[in-house]
């Protein structure tokens, strides 16, 4: 009162208006993902409940503390209440006790308040009204940052108070509204006042109507003081539980984006900063050991609740009303203290010294794309094939990750022409991620090496996409990056298929490179010409399996129609002068085609149907004999590779 | 000098005595991993040192700031100097501009210094002494935490000083050569001390000795003060380089170990409270601002160097002798900013929002280890395998991807007896992952579920250990993890191999189901039965195929010698009524066997030479062609096997 008297400009105290809310749309609660505590039915109880339980029973005993009493109403509270929550940025609500009991935010409005203010002016003109230096000070001390005339951070009510005063809006109750809708953003569910509360913290806290005073006597604060002080009161009696505050840490876990509605509460550059002045200023005078203790951005009220925030992972709210000294429940920094010990939550304990992402690395001379190439194509592969780089990620990618990533590319940078990134077994890719992966297809640009991503998420793709990458940077699989990398390199030596040219005949087949004159006379009669239009199918999955064919001009693929979905997965392209259907041949008229095969271009077949070859048996059975040892030489050849992959696949 | 006059008991001014060092043993230069700017040679520009350099041009013409004049030697720093480098905690090391040039440490030695503290008397006494509360005041500010009479921070001039007088030795020349040995722990190399600045700094602090002396006053500092004070001035008079500050901050990344000599400097637990401290005080009155613009735990001081730390990745290093205002190095911050913006490396900006570390999930039902078993054990397992669940893990484990796990786990936990983890594309494994996997067991084993581990590496296996983990719980892949399953299930039906009962006959054989009595009259002639010890080698690789073999008592185990080691990789274990060695069947006299095959057992085989086959082509074509047609079709049922092997290895 003394310093109401002592500074002018005072505006008569008036009840505000009765406000007429923007309500925002209930969230069911059916259809949140809860995990409540039930000690009586232990099948639902999961390592992690279990946990927060044995938590939740050791320290509900302490009584520690007193509630707050600088608020009549809020010298009201029941100190035997204690609720725990934790939330996952994907919605999943870990809790126990009475953690859907409401209580009044207080000073945990104070962070969200300050993004909203953010995003109404920007952070240079928020920064010249309210400093983020933390100053040592109790939560409502009085001084200020004399050298640039402001509040030192918005976590003191001096800086709180100067926050609200600048939060847009025509009037009061528009403004308030406003405020009263970010929360609800964060919280996923209508929020109301505790009017009695407000009354009580309006009618009483001359203290801030001092600070308030003080700020607006120095030029920091300007317009309707007496409104300014209103929506601060009021920001402050909403009324909250601890899953809300789960709910609305766990929205700064998320980059902003709500974990329940999906809806982006608050802008990821404005989370930044709520989190720097939380970790640096969110704790009263106790900041300093909370992160030297705790280590997570954190914020209390004197309402009893508390915040903690682990970026990308969780947010917890607890409830107690029993404070320390300072103003921060007794039992809130227990539970915070525990977790962050047992589970090493601390921002600089939880993290391992980082790895290399390349779980391995191949040339294209030692594995080759699907497609079927010539032998002297597949000779100068084999050689050329060393300039194709592929190299397989694993774990998350990050900076120190890729920097090895980078050693490596380095070392290969006089062999590459190709460079191939298979992302299947990555993680989460973070931000710095991104921008080092453009500073890596910099220099591969530089030293003409062209570089291929495959395997990573689509949501990946579209980061790198805003970040300048284009549509050829990426590539559907692996083995369409290894073909493309393959015709490259064939182009430039002019050793591209030959599938225009002339049709192979009978003779000139892979399969009868060992058979005599004498023989072919045999098997000749046994084989029809057939052709075939581009797109038809020469063999269908599921059809009865009596023939095989020796394909004799043209291109077909043999691909699989993935269940229930539209996608067709390649197997492998065959070319002129190869067998394909001739698995049956050694189970003839029982077993079923397990893939289709495609005309890619016009085709010509020699066909054998098997039952021709019961006369075979009869006249010539020696040549009979040939023919099955000649293709069970091609199966013996397809196990090897295919043992060859599966144990370079299983490394 | 007024302040030494006013509080009582001053020790006399007296010269140090001359200090015979104990060395720091001298790292080999060239032993280390450099990536110096060299503008003229472009081929060994990595992507990082690229952006370093063009942060380098951009901030070098920049000319702000003074250099600082308090103490007349640091008055005399070239202005123009200009040093960045950053380290890897594997060692790398990217530097330009003049990050060799020598320069006074200053205050950047008061964390390193803190941390010695902490090992010299532990946490909680260290705290009583001197607390952790930023103070948004100047590094030389005259003000003290007098509820705890004691100085705020350790960072502030006051902490400092109050710090180092707790560093324990026996006198000047132990106590100060302890203090070096911890900097050259920190730097991997021998360092020295600039006289000059020491004696500037020591005849010049006046308002450090009153600092110290008001401290004696209140009785927050102990023992001899000239010698505490003499022991402060010459920890700030360490010379040291930009790339010399670069590794002790990666040391710092590294949880201790220095980079270059893999030796630890200081306890993990300690780098924890140093990186808070640094977080939360470490850069002056601009240490909230910090937090908030880059956000990475760092210290500098008025010598112009810089430290800064983004944990477990990496530490940067720069020296530029022009301050600001506030102490802090111009074109320090300005290039800590561009690095932290540009990648992103802000504490609160890098985190992506954690997924799932379940790359794929399927069953023992569907994927079976790879011993053979009988028609009647295959059958059983066909349906008992849904009870073995393997989890196939990817990217980086930590609290939150194995929170999404234990969820999964959870709504199995009706079906599932055996859970196998499997760790092989797993990235890096933090603390929390530790302990929560450790209460993932607790669970399994409230639930009756078997866990186990497989594929991760040997250092997370260590840790595992120490936290409680048997050898049990581990197991050397996949395929022994699924053979020991579904041992247990059939054990269970008493449904074991019948490995030690009698000897299949030849008709029994599975090869021979379809013949006829009068066929195999024509067969049993060509076979010839041959027994084996166990250990004996049936098949050795290399050897020329040109028999096979089909198992009548006892089971063998198809191995590889794994180049360069001792060990064998299993590829498969036949038992008896099955073939092998039959692919030589297709290639007789060419091939070459590719494995080992040894008898596990007392092993009984019917062996069939080749050479007898010439005698069947003669007298039975018609059962040649259904025996050659009878192995083909074991050989389409291995490739189509392989390839489901394949594909679901491939996704």
């Amino acid at each position: 009162m003394f310093l109401v008297k002592l500074y002018g400009n005072v505006v008569p105290y008036v009840k505000p208006p009765n406000l007429t809310l923007v309500k925002y749309e209930e969230i069911e609660e059916k259809s949140m993902n809860y995990h409540t505590f039930d000690p009586l039915n232990t099948n639902t109880i999961s390592p992690i409940l279990t946990c927060l339980t044995d938590i939740y029973k050791r320290y509900q005993p302490i009584n520690e503390g007193n509630v707050a009493t600088y608020i009549p109403e809020l010298a009201k509270a029941n100190p035997d209440l204690f609720g725990i929550c934790i939330t996952t940025p994907d919605g999943q609500i870990y809790q126990v006790g009475e953690s859907q009991h409401s209580f009044t935010i207080q000073s945990i409005s104070k962070p969200f308040v300050y993004g909203l203010a953010l995003g109404d002016h920007g952070v240079e003109k928020i920064m010249s009204k309210v400093g983020v230096e933390p100053t040592g000070e109790a939560f409502n001390s009085i001084v200020f940052d004399e050298e640039n005339n402001r509040p030192y951070n918005p976590m003191v009510n001096a800086g709180a108070i100067a926050t609200t005063a600048l939060i847009k809006g025509e009037g009061y109750e528009q403004r308030f509204n406003r405020i009263l809708s970010m929360f609800e953003g964060f919280a996923g569910r209508s929020l109301t006042v505790d009017e009695a509360v407000f009354e009580s913290e309006r009618s009483t806290g001359h203290r801030n109507r001092a600070i308030a005073y003080l700020e607006l006597n120095a030029g920091m604060l300007e317009g309707n003081l007496e409104e300014h002080l209103d929506l601060y009161f009021r920001q402050c009696s909403i009324l909250v539980t601890a899953k809300d505050l789960a709910v609305m840490a766990a929205t700064l876990a998320n980059n902003g984006i709500n974990p329940i509605t999906q809806q982006q509460a608050v802008n990821p550059e404005e989370v930044r900063a709520i989190l720097s002045v939380m970790a640096s200023c969110g704790m009263y005078d106790f900041s300093g050991e909370w992160l030297y203790r705790i280590g997570l951005p954190a914020k209390s009220g004197v309402g009893g609740g508390i915040i903690a925030v682990l970026p990308g992972q969780f947010g917890i709210g607890t409830f107690s009303p029993l404070l320390d000294p300072r103003g921060n429940s007794v039992r809130g920094i227990k539970v915070c203290e525990e977790l962050s010990q047992r589970f090493k939550f601390h921002l600089f304990d939880s993290h391992p010294v980082s790895q290399t992402c390349v779980s391995r690395t191949y040339t294209g001379a030692m594995v080759s794309s699907r497609r079927q190439r010539r032998a002297f194509q597949r000779d100068f592969l084999d050689q050329a094939g060393e300039k194709i780089l592929v190299y397989e990620l694993k774990g998350d990618l990050y900076f120190a990750t890729l920097e090895k990533l980078t050693r490596q590319l380095q070392s290969n940078q006089q062999t590459a022409k190709f460079i191939v990134l298979d992302g299947r077994r990555v993680g989460n890719v973070n931000s710095s991620a991104i921008t080092l992966l453009s500073e890596i297809k910099q220099w591969c640009l530089s030293q003409e090496i062209t570089l291929m991503l495959t395997g990573f998420e689509p949501k990946t793709t579209v980061r790198l996409k805003a970040n300048g990458w284009t549509d050829e940077g990426f590539v559907d699989n692996i083995d369409t990056a290894l073909e493309w990398c393959e015709n490259c390199l064939l182009a430039e030596q002019d050793y591209q298929d030959i599938t225009v040219k002339d049709q192979l005949s009978l003779e000139e087949m892979d399969i009868f490179k060992a058979f005599t004159a004498e023989e072919m006379t045999a098997i000749a009669p046994l084989f029809s010409e057939v052709s075939y239009q581009p797109k038809d199918f020469i063999i269908r999955e599921g059809e009865k399996s009596d023939r095989l064919f020796l394909l004799a001009k043209g291109m077909t693929t043999v691909s699989l129609q993935l269940s229930q979905t539209e996608q067709r997965k390649r197997l492998t392209t065959y070319i002129p002068g190869i067998a394909f259907g001739e698995l049956a041949l050694f189970d003839i008229n029982v077993s079923q085609r397990t893939a289709d095969i495609v005309a890619d271009t016009e085709v010509i077949c020699y066909v054998l149907e098997f039952d021709r070859l019961k006369t075979l048996l009869k006249t010539k059975p020696e040549v009979y004999i040939k023919l099955l040892q000649t293709f069970g030489k091609t199966l013996v050849n397809t196990i090897k590779r295919a043992t060859l992959e599966i144990r370079s696949l299983s490394v």
